[in-house]
């Protein structure tokens, strides 16, 4: 047998064991108890909400991806559609199966958080964890399959094509979703009623709940689930050109990762907590996972290294692995010093919202801009030093080396808004002050862990977007773009254009999709009697359905822009215009992307750094200026900004799956 | 005598005409009368504080230069370094007597406004047509001379390079001066001690007033005197490769131009409007302005057909210069509407409003980022279809077409700071209702007509932006930069990184100055004695003196990275790269400039249409949100926007400029 198949076999079992893993995790989290039946009704209440959006959602998926696939096996072959959609319902499944478990730990987190804080964390940890592993092993899995069966490299692009357009429909969708029903019901909740955040009188908090699960848990999961077989098929085909060891080693590469990922996932366990303080629970909880990170990391990159020197014999890809693995955490690190409270970018905000609301945006906005520096110029290096230690082959293992311990990075990523839920649950149930509390420490860690999961996340977007510039341009030979060519430089300046246009129907989606929530939240309160006092029960389904019709109605637009345009220019304008388009939609979208998320992340702390007593606390001046920077940021950062992180993607796979067609039509030979 | 050298005179006298009627306006201006004691005072004031501002300016201007032309004279040539300083001081010097009599314009367009609607608004016009005469006479003279004395088209690049280098600290300083001011007196004055909008108890206003005149008289006025020297430049270096006839066409097209916006000036009347109805009065105003603009374009299209026709033979030039006209009107149509209360963007902004200060902010992004796609769109079109007609020539011919008729065109611009500062006067002397109807109804087509003239001036920096990329390209004799090469494609994320760093230090810098401006009016109303009571007078000096600090200090950063990035890159990165940064910081920073101007004035005019009554009017929620708006937009219109604007021309010339250094560091032949 050829190392090459043992190779494949041996990821295909790595994919075996992380499905393993996440069925201990699963068996672990459904064996706790659900709660009191008030717990238990509200997780129900949300569980049912999640589903009843993404089915709703998977509708309009579905009828999309049946357009497509028959596009496809028209115009390319009938293979590339079977992978195509294999791509679309992996993908989908794996988002179903993290939505069903998180919606069912957060009561679980809840009612453990009575008795053990230590239980708390590790079931939502573990349904963090779960949806990690899901994600990586369903990966690494289906693609090997897909290489056993058939070994040409385009179906495994179709395959990344179709989890690409899972995940723009749930990131999109869940994004408007998710911002429509918060931004919405707080509005009408604590702005215009005056009750507090996760009040049950208001029926906007279901909603609100729900938008936690399928933005933050689907979204995430589908764009990383997206990033991470993307990577891998990127540095496969571009492979293609070496020989046959260096198409396996990605793939190798990640099955490896996936087993770091399970030790790593292991090792995260807080100790009991006891009547311990705020901060020190939170660094209890906070030190668990940087210490699962450190470690599947660390076995990450001595892996590699032992591997490719014994695969390939030649270190390049190691050294590319490693560039990506730094570029992330520098990146992680940036993100963490221009959003958390301690450093100045953050205090200067808070501080320029003493004269105003004006200045707070103002103030955000220069900052999100400034905020890009760090993650281009390493993103820049990480991509030059990749390149010429491995030449394009090397930036799309860097690719491979940013996302190889995914399953932990996503552990710590989906742990958020399960606790962020329980917190809410335990809010809703009236619980006793030293329980919600506990419920708010392990709350308040899921936001700062969050900074480090992102950089990773954007830093693999962004390589793996370059790599998929770089395939693109090798399926289509095109040897030169040059910008000395006005329509290359046309197509930049289109790609640019495209990132505006996606930007501003994402954001003002939100705002009309909030407009649905109040106008509801307002009619419930005027027609439903007893509700403000208590004695009635509000319609919460009524706002779960107005916000996923507000969310999938202006969800469609954006979504179709993504594939349409790239279609139009590579027809009319051209395979080298098509490339450039490509150039600036991942320049471009990366920098609005990076600027957007940061300075989204950077209002949202500093209206929480004045909320802890700061610049005269809640209730003053510079608290309700913060507010609306706030508000501002919140389509910033969890619409538009993670939105753009898929679109920088997508575009490339486009003009990948349409380049035997454009060579046809342009004249030239696949 | 060849026929070359019969069109560079009688392109010369062009200048020269354009000059004499320069000086026959200024006589007419100067000899109405100043008004009362109390108007000229004010005015006297405004003078001294731009004055004295201008003086500051020019002498960190003057440190700068010197430094950039000793190094030039080292490394590249001394005659270049001449030019260079040519360019920075006949720039300079259009300025400071564009200043000088618009300062002296204002408070007898204020004093004609008692006795005659018609005297107050020639006396403005003629103002604001001196600057556009004044402009386009200096530009076209100046280079015929240079022509003339050494044919060498370099030393027309180091000239223009020169006027970029004094617009860069006009618009920059004028930019961060003009809106600290007036953000820092709006919020003292309006927003803590509820006082009306230029009441003189405000120690702010006068550096308000002077701000009106250094950032849109100073700034508009240089930054289109460098587009306009720009394009010629750029389209006589490109013709070079064509032949003696193709060199001198762009000059002479220049020329015939002057000659068509003094005849349209000319047009531009109103009769007496005796007591008519507001609206009226306005329709009056801006049909005489619509009058000149039509003859002077006209004229310029039919003179330009036969000019070619005549000169060249073939037309591909012509159908260049038509396209450029179309783009620039297309431009001016597309930002009207998405800038004019008619229309439904400023309406969805004002709307929006209602729901609070974040929705506003929220959509007036949004609708700004949706109307970048028509200016983008038809930039594309003209360059791509100059380029099909006649070749990277033809791209910079569009720029000559779209800025032929500037003096007319900057002839309204410059009218509206004029009005506007002739309304602040007549309020500051509490003149008697009617009349201060008149001055505001003057003022209020200076709103609107600034549409158009932004539309060419955004049109006329794009193009001619494009076109230095091609001569630099030209020059380098770079034949390819392609994508696919990942220095490349960092240099296009670095020119992308640049814009957003450039944009973040100009619009904090605003703040930064407004909090000077506030501090110091606290100080004020503190320390004086009956200041508020009306019976002393405050010390406006101080304030002025305050925002020239601030604006200088804030701008030194932003104007130094606009040159030191490119020469870093060009210098360690290489040609391609350099090329690459320069159309990353082109496509990019005509997208964020589009972006920005247009949301700021969409805020503005959605303000202004709450004021009018709509929406509950002023008071209302809605207006006090509106107001948030359009204090984030003041630097986004007035500072960052405008300034991109000559950032995306810069950077191209310090490429040029340097591009014999690099070929030489490069190992390249030039």
């Amino acid at each position: 047998m050829e190392i090459t198949t043992i190779l494949l076999i041996a990821s295909a079992i790595t994919g075996v064991i992380g499905l393993v893993y996440v069925c201990i995790l699963i068996r672990s989290i459904l064996k706790a108890d659900r709660g009191t039946q008030k717990m238990s009704d509200i997780s129900e209440a949300i569980s049912l909400g999640a589903q009843a959006f993404i089915k709703r959602e998977y509708l309009y998926l579905g009828i999309c991806v049946v357009g497509i696939a028959i596009l496809m096996a028209i115009f390319l072959d009938y293979r590339e559609s079977i992978t195509f959609l294999y791509g679309v319902v992996t993908s989908a499944l794996v988002c179903w199966l993290g939505i069903s478990i998180s919606t069912r730990s957060n009561c679980r987190s809840c009612n453990l958080a009575i008795i053990s804080f230590p239980g708390a964390f590790k079931v939502a940890y573990s349904a963090g964890a779960m949806m990690g592993m899901c994600v990586v092993g369903v990966g690494v899995l289906s693609i090997c399959i897909i290489y056993a069966i058939n070994p040409d490299l385009r179906l495994l692009v179709s395959y990344a094509f179709g989890s690409s357009l899972t995940a723009l429909f749930l990131r999109v969708g869940g994004g408007i979703y998710t911002k429509s029903a918060d931004v919405g019901s707080d509005i009408v909740g604590k702005v215009e009623a005056g009750i507090p955040e996760d009040d049950p009188r208001n029926p906007g908090i279901i909603a609100d709940a729900v938008g936690d699960n399928v933005g933050d848990i689907g979204g995430m999961g589908s764009d990383l689930f997206e990033s991470y077989v993307s990577a891998i098929a990127a540095a496969m085909f571009l492979g293609y050109f070496l020989g046959p060891k260096y198409v396996i080693l990605p793939l190798f590469l990640a099955g490896v990762g996936i087993l770091c990922s399970i030790i790593g996932a292991i090792c995260v366990r807080v100790g009991e907590a006891g009547e311990k303080a705020f901060e020190q629970q939170t660094k209890l909880v906070r030190n668990a996972m940087n210490r699962g990170l450190i470690i599947s990391n660390v076995l990450m990159i001595v892996a590699s290294f032992f591997i490719v020197k014994w695969l390939v014999g030649e270190l390049s890809a190691f050294w590319s692995v490693t560039a990506g693995l730094l570029c992330g955490l520098f990146i992680g690190w940036a993100t963490f010093y221009y959003t958390a409270d301690q450093y100045s970018p953050v205090k200067n905000i808070a501080r320029s919202a003493e004269t105003g609301a004006a200045t707070v945006v103002i103030e955000g906005l220069g900052q999100g801009m400034m905020s890009t520096a760090p993650p281009v110029i390493s993103c820049v290096i990480a991509m030059l030093v990749a390149y010429y230690v491995g030449g394009l082959y090397g930036i799309a293992v860097a690719g491979v080396g940013i996302l190889g311990v995914l399953g932990v990075n996503l552990a710590c990523d989906c742990y958020g808004p399960i606790v962020d839920n329980a917190a809410g649950i335990a809010e809703m149930c009236g619980l006793e002050k030293a329980i919600r509390h506990r419920c708010d420490a392990l709350d308040a860690v899921g936001n700062t862990t969050a900074a480090m999961g992102k950089g990773f996340a954007i830093g693999g977007a962004a390589l793996t977007a370059i790599a998929w510039l770089a395939a693109y341009f090798e399926a289509t030979k095109v040897k030169v773009a040059s910008l000395t060519d006005p329509t290359v430089l046309g197509g930049l300046f289109l790609g640019g254009l495209l990132i505006f246009l996606f930007t501003s129907l994402t954001m003002r989606a939100v705002g009309r999709g909030a407009h649905f929530i109040v106008k509801e939240v307002r009619r419930q309160w005027h027609e439903i009697p007893g509700l403000m006092e208590g004695t009635a029960k509000p319609d919460y389904e009524r706002c779960v359905d107005m916000a996923t019709r507000g969310a999938l109605r202006y969800m469609i637009v954006p979504a179709l822009l993504s594939i349409i345009v790239p279609a139009i220019v590579g027809i009319f304008a051209g395979i080298e215009a098509l490339g450039s388009l490509l150039a600036g939609a991942v320049a471009f979208g990366l920098l609005v992307a990076l600027f957007m998320s940061n300075a989204g992340g950077a209002w949202d702390n500093a209206k929480k750094w004045i909320e802890a007593g700061n610049l005269g606390g809640k209730g003053s001046l510079a608290h309700k200026s913060a507010v609306v920077g706030d508000t501002v940021g919140d389509p910033f950062k969890d619409t538009s900004g993670p939105s753009l992180n898929i679109l920088i993607k997508i575009v490339g796979k486009v003009a990948l799956v349409m380049a035997p067609l454009l060579l046809a039509l342009w004249g030239k030979k696949f």
